[in-house]
This record gives structure tokens, sequence and C-alpha cells, in this order.
């Protein structure tokens, strides 16, 4: 067998966030983010899904094993976004409007480290059940 | 028939909390509610299920028009809950701590006035998918 | 173990209806059901949920095996409703206005004559994800 | 960041069809579409699912605004589609089979021309939770 | 406020079983049981909901911490339950066939010395999407 | 029209199974697998989805009729793998180790034969909502 596998590992964390650009006006940023631009934040409990590609490692029958792949996630991603402020409390995310695109692409910036060469790495980061993002795509 | 009927409609909104009990020290807080407690905020799309128990209408054949419902769901709850936060901006949680509980309370005390009488009322609360309300039980 | 316990079997049909009281006049019908009253129809992916109550057989560890369940609702219901009209090819729904309520109301008493006394039966129908109801309540 | 990023937003419609080709004799649509052939009709809770793949838009964090995009979904789509019989009342399937391919390839069409050439376009569109397609694959 | 409210939390566990009653022959077991009654056991992915039924604290604002909930199920069955074989590897399912009624009331059973007494304990056991069972009912 | 549309059609099937490489030590497999390894089984709810990829056949408005797609699944897969346990009972698993990836392929390998060469296929494998893969990537 030499096709490529993706093996997928969904988590979840709970943050609060609010879209405002500091080099719009408080009209331009109104104008373009709504309600998503309150003051005060609101929230989303955020599901995101890891993709791994590659090859089936023989010893193991894993293309990675998911528990340590969980993980990696959990002290990466979900220790510093669950249950806090994506515009005050993340640092990967300092100055970065928190749109669905920009915390996935941040979420992969951090993660691509931590995860081996040889594995192709995607993120898919669901707001809401009816919005949601996939990068790379 | 003379038996009663149930009709659900299901409703969401996405918003920022934090648990705090202002009589409770800093240390009680974080004991009882983790990083449920933390100052910035965190956020949750709450999915908002509202049951009405009565009598079919023969001429409608409905309990009540879930279209109706809605519109009163989102006049009365969701276009003051959605996209802002429990603690600041909603004025039935003023003082209140939100707790899905309290939440779901304020909820039912809102669309009660909003419902006839002869239709009894449940509020069902979804904060995540694992963690949901009823009342009244 | 003398308490009672509930048994729930959940199944699905797909057909289509449109919303109509041949007692009020076409302007009436058009203000009660909206574009549910639209001439040529439309459909619903309608889940069907079976609940039973009562004592668990001590020889078979079932209230009642949802096999057989199964097989009742599928021929009873399934094989009348499926990829069907529920206004122009359902007996049971023949002269009534085929609104979530009285659909399951109609599903409830087809069901009743071929489920054992001792059980109580009930009936949750959603017609989306948003609207159901559940009899009796 | 030069990868390129892809969006969803889903949306729903509620609608009537059957499958026959004019084509075929009785029979033959019979034995092609079984029950799906019936002349009076079924339906679906249609869940569409529209991907859009491109570059963020460094001003608003945005490949494209799922709001504005959900404008144009309910406009062109929606408000043709919905509560409709595909097979009667869309003029973009008008002498069209309304299979699930040939339905999303219909809503491809129709929406390109109000998406920007920069963003690749897909459907993606369940007929019910077991049957979909993805167009173009 | 003195109406009740119910809590609601959501675990799953992942185990083995067979229906098998050694009271009945060999032929019985298959007529009952069917498929589920392969000798080499098959398996699901349970999802365990408990529901606590009781007054508001007004200390905490919470019927009952679900974070505490969540570790006594944790403890008392998932740590037991979960990648276990239900006919082999669980004490309290110990001669017991494990219909989904049966470990619901096994769960049941485990859990109640761990809820204060004030509270009202229900447990809803999913053993496949389409069969559930509610416990006491 | 000449852009390929893909179908997908979604299935399940319940299996026991336990994670266990018999080239590896006892000491070994534990590490590798933890409780997975656990020699009694455990087991899921497993979702099986089949993606075909091609054009659509003029005359029938299909990629392929998912109605014959769900037959040779039936066939092929289920009536194989479920309610059966993926380490004893499934002739084209003998020898093999059941993690998801291995199944998937297992999978794929049945069912080439058995699609039109001009389709291209893919399996997705859900063992639980938050873990599945797909094959080939």
């Amino acid at each position: 067998m030499d096709k490529k596998i993706a093996v997928y590992r969904k988590e979840h964390f709970n943050a609060a966030h609010r879209l405002h650009n500091p080099l719009l006006s408080a009209e331009e940023n109104q104008e373009v983010y709504g309600k998503c631009n309150r003051p005060n934040y609101h929230g989303h409990n955020y599901e995101l899904t890891v993709k791994l590609t590659g090859a089936v490692d023989e010893r193991t029958g894993y293309v990675m094993d998911t528990k340590r792949l969980s993980d990696i996630i959990r002290i990466h991603i979900l220790d510093v976004f669950d249950h806090n402020n994506l515009n005050l409390d993340v640092p990967a995310l300092s100055g970065i409007n928190p749109t669905t695109e920009n915390v996935a692409i941040a979420i992969y910036n951090i993660l691509r480290p931590h995860i081996e060469n040889r594995l192709e790495l995607k993120i898919i980061l669901h707001e809401t059940e009816r919005n949601f993002v996939e990068y790379p795509a």
C-alpha cells in the first residue's frame, strides 16, 4: 500500500472574541463586522478538527496515534484558547483580528512545528455549525 | 382528540459570559467556577429550545404557529442576547450570575408574558453539546 | 426493579406536503400558513422517534425488542408515508391538514393498536431540526 | 501568508421533487428511480453548504464576509428553491431531472456569476443525512 | 423561584457486548437477539446523559456543578465501562444480560449513592443514534 | 458539463475490536495502544461514508444510483463487518491490526472491484465522532 491516508482528530474550546480592525474607523468597523464588532465581546463553542495526511506506520497501524495528537492539541491549543478571550488572552493572536480565518491560520502555525515533517497538516475550524474554514485549502 | 401535544422551536445565539458571584471572595469564585471565572470572559453557541404544551387549534392545526413563536423569541431573546455579553449587556441578567440555569430561568421569565396562558412553557438551553438545562423540570 | 423505563426507536421518512385548510379562504390560508401553503407542495426529511414506556421483560431484558418495533413502524408508517405526498397519498391523513401536530397524532393512532396495551406510547416527530412535536405531551 | 484558505457557509431549504426522465418509458423510470419516481412528489430538508477558496483579505481578515455570502445564497437560491417544488417552480431546473447531482450543478451555475472571480466555488448538497454530493469534485 | 430545574451532562464510552440469556437455549437466544447474540461480541459508542433535577443553589447558581458531576461519572462509570467488555469486565453487570435497558439501570444504581438525595436522578443511554433508553421513565 | 462531481453514501455498522500487534511484546502493545489493547475487546458504532467521483450519467442524472451503491456496501461490507468482531470474524482483516486506518484500507480494497473503473473511490470511516480517517487522501 503506497497511497496516502488522512487521519482526523476533533477537539473543541469555548472562547470570547470580537472582530475589530484598529486601522479602520469605528464606522468602518461597524460596517464591516456588524454585531460581531460589539465592544463587550460575544463567544463561540469552537470545534477544531486537525487533519494529518501521510503513510501508515507499519508497526502501529496508525498515521499518528490520535491520543498523542490529542495531547499536542490540548497542550498547545486548548490550554491556551479554551475559556479565554481571543482578543486579550492568546499570545499567538496578539494584534490579530480573530476572524475564523485568522484563528485557524494561527492554530496551524502553532501546531506545525509539533507535527512530524512527513505529515501534511490541515486545520478545520467551526465557529458555528454554519460557519467554518479550512486551512490550507 | 383531547390529549395535549407539545411543539418545540429551536433557535440559537452566540454570547460571552463569565461565572462570578460578587458575594464570594476571589479564591472562592476560583474554587467554585474554575476556568469559567476567568476575568476576560469566554463564550458559547447557545442552543435555545422553547417547548409549548397545549391543545391543537382546530382552525390552524397548530398548537401555535412556530413562525410566530420564532418571531417572539427573536424580538425578546435573540435581539437582546445574541452577540452580546451576558454579564454586561442583558438587562434581565443584571446582577445575576449567568450560569446556564440562571440564563434559562431569565429566558422563561421574559417569554412567559408573551405566550398565551393556555400554553405550558418550558425552556431547554444548551451551553455546549454536553451541558444543558431544562426549566421548569 | 419496579421503576418503569422508556425505550426509543428513531426512524425517518421523506415526504411532500402543503398546509391548507379548505374551510378557510385563499387569503386566510396564505395569512396562516405563508409559504407552507404554496400549491405545488414542498417537503421534508421527517425524523420519527417512537417512545415506549413500561417494565423490562425479565426473559429478554427488553421493554420491547426494538427490531420488532422497527418492523411495526416500517410496515404501518414508513411503507405508507415514505416517498409519498401527505396530502394525497396517505389514507390516515385524508381530509386532514398535515401540520406536524396532525401528522404525529395520525401516527400515534395508527401505531397504538399494534403496541401492547401494557406499554405507554409517545410520538416525537421532527419536521426539521428546528421544528418538532411530541404527542401526547 | 500565501496559502489559500476555504470558508464554508451552510444554509438549508425544504422542497418537493420527484425523479423522472421524460425520455424514458414509465417502466424505465420506475426501474431507475423506484419510489423516487412516484407521481405526487416527496420532499427533503436540503442542507446546502457553499465553499469559497481564496486568499484572506488583509483589511477584513475574511476570505469573504459570510454574512454577505449568506445574503447572496438567500436571494438567488433560498428565495427560489425553499418551500417550492423543484420540478415545477424553479426556472433554473426547468426540463432538468432534479437529482441531487443536477440540483447542485444548477446551484453552482446560479451562484458563480455572483461570486468574485478570484474565489473558487464549490457546492455541497445534502438531500438526506446519508446522501449528498459535491460539485465540482 | 421555587420551580425545579434539570441539568444534563453528556459523556460517552466505547464498549463491546453481546446479548445472551443463559437460561434460554442457543436457538431461543438466536431467535430473541439475532445478530446481537453472535459469540465474539460487537460493540458501540455509548452516549450517556445524566439528568439531575432539583433546586438551584443560590450560592453557586448551579443545580450541581457539572464539572463535579462529570468527575463522578468518570470515576464510577467511564473508568469501569469504557474500552471494556460489558459481559466480562464490568462487576455491576456480572450475570446481567447487557441490553441497553439493563446497562442504564446498572448505571443508575451505581450513581445514585454518589448524588445528593435532594436531587432526582435520571439516566438516558444511547446505544446507537437510533436506539436509546431513559431510566426511570 | 464536463466538470466531475462526487456522490457520497453514508452507512454504519457496529463492531468489536482490540488493537494488538503480535510482533510487539505485551508491554509494547500496552504502551502503543493503551486501553485499546485490553484483551476482551471494546467496540464502536462505525460510520462509513463512501465517496464516488465521476461524470453524471445523462440518462439517469446520477453519478451512480446511491440505492445500488448502498446494496453493494451492504452485501460486501455490512453483512460481513456489522455485529461482528473485527479481529476474529472478518476474513479481509485476518492477521491485520484493526486500526481505523487499516479497516478503511480493507474496505477500499473490498469495494474497489465492485465499483465501475470510471469512478474514483474514497472511503471515510468514523470510529467515533472525534476520530476518523479518509483513504486514499
